[in-house]
């Protein structure tokens, strides 16, 4: 699609939100940008932002279809979705099925430990503080989100978990952790922004070979190669 | 008191654990030793360790009466106590009236921001990975405490709270935020280790000024001053 500058909503490191057909929407574009470590790491990857979407629409279709009401509307090509108009809620829900990231070196904790229960944290979605974790009465007490919002949000997110994790295992991957956004339209919360290897942890279950960011992250080279395995493993599922 | 250096059982950054005369039981030493910073400054005060012995002791007196059951079972001498033996549990309980400290660091909210509702954090006890924050499901995914545990921790925290939030405005100060620790004895989740301005933010009420030990981290100068004045005035209520 062509568009004018003047569509532009807003810019994000990965994403153009741009005017909608109508009030109730926008169109979310997925460039092909990576970075990490808030934004200190920034590189273009010709072809990031169409696997991405191919990726993300994918699991928001298999997500609606198992019964989580999303923002997506349909895709509109290969990078650019039409989606539902939502007030997106200043916290992310990260769910942990394994210890990695910032987990890990938060807590002295070695990647791939096994944890007794699945984790599930808030983090303040602001990248010049550097997306810190908080908790439910720090939320309330800023204002960001109720506790009957916080908890519809988690119950999204366990149940995303048990969906996604069934999917990716199908695939052979095993879905290690992941963040999600939410925002509030039409007095529900929807499930907003994307899910793709940008926002998981991705490990091959037998190999344990990352396909995911992390390969961004960690300077390991073919980062898209771990993109488009992750896509081609779940159109086969 | 004097004693051998076999009585000790362990040193922290501010008080020596030494054996006590039964089983059951343990001596508390308050050192002068003040840090910061998890540890990066550090200075001998001289005359600290008696303050705060007195102030914590006073603080856990008062809310014995009020049927908080804490490890304190009497004062020895000018710098040590008589406590419990209990299994200290590896996580802190914050509680916050107003925002200040890592709490507007880590959220960019002004020192003195009055919040929604009261604020109770977890964080893990362990220097060496500066104390990070950690919530419930992360705590009981790496087996450091139960979520019974936990909300009797948090339970006991809030009602200390109300009690100490009462005792200091007596006093003309207000109770900012502190830090408390718990430990298992006999079944029981007692509270543990001490309440000063060592770990307690305490403003006047009137001009705010700040009584603990922010006049270390900051450098203000005067920082038994601070700590003199709190005793003087726990002594008048």
């Amino acid at each position: 699609m062509s568009y004018t500058k003047d569509d532009i909503l807003r810019e994000g490191k990965t994403k153009i939100i741009r005017c909608g057909p109508d009030e109730e929407s926008l169109i979310m574009c997925y460039k092909d940008t990576a970075t990490a470590f808030d934004g200190a790491k920034k590189e273009d990857l010709a072809g990031k932002g169409k696997l991405n979407a191919a990726i993300s629409h994918k699991i928001y279709t298999y997500l609606a279809r198992h019964g989580i009401e999303t923002h997506l509307i349909g895709v509109i090509d290969d990078t650019s979705a039409l989606v539902k108009k939502a007030e997106i809620i200043m916290v992310e829900v990260i769910i942990r099925n394994v210890a990695a990231g910032s987990f890990s070196k938060r807590y002295g904790v070695a990647e791939g430990t096994a944890l007794n229960n699945t984790v599930i944290e808030f983090s303040l979605k602001n990248d010049d503080l550097g997306d810190p974790m908080i908790n439910e009465s720090q939320i309330t007490a800023l204002g960001l989100a109720t506790l009957e919002e916080l908890a519809e949000m988690a119950g999204q997110a366990l149940r995303i978990n048990e969906l996604l994790s069934r999917l990716f295992a199908q695939a052979g991957i095993k879905l290690v952790d992941f963040k999600l956004e939410f925002g509030r339209s039409s007095g529900k919360i929807l499930l907003c922004d994307e899910i793709s290897p940008d926002s998981c942890r991705l490990w091959d279950m037998k190999t344990h070979e990352k396909l995911d960011k992390d390969r961004f992250r960690g300077d390991s080279g073919n980062v898209l190669d771990g993109y488009q395995d992750v896509l081609g493993r779940l159109k086969n599922v």
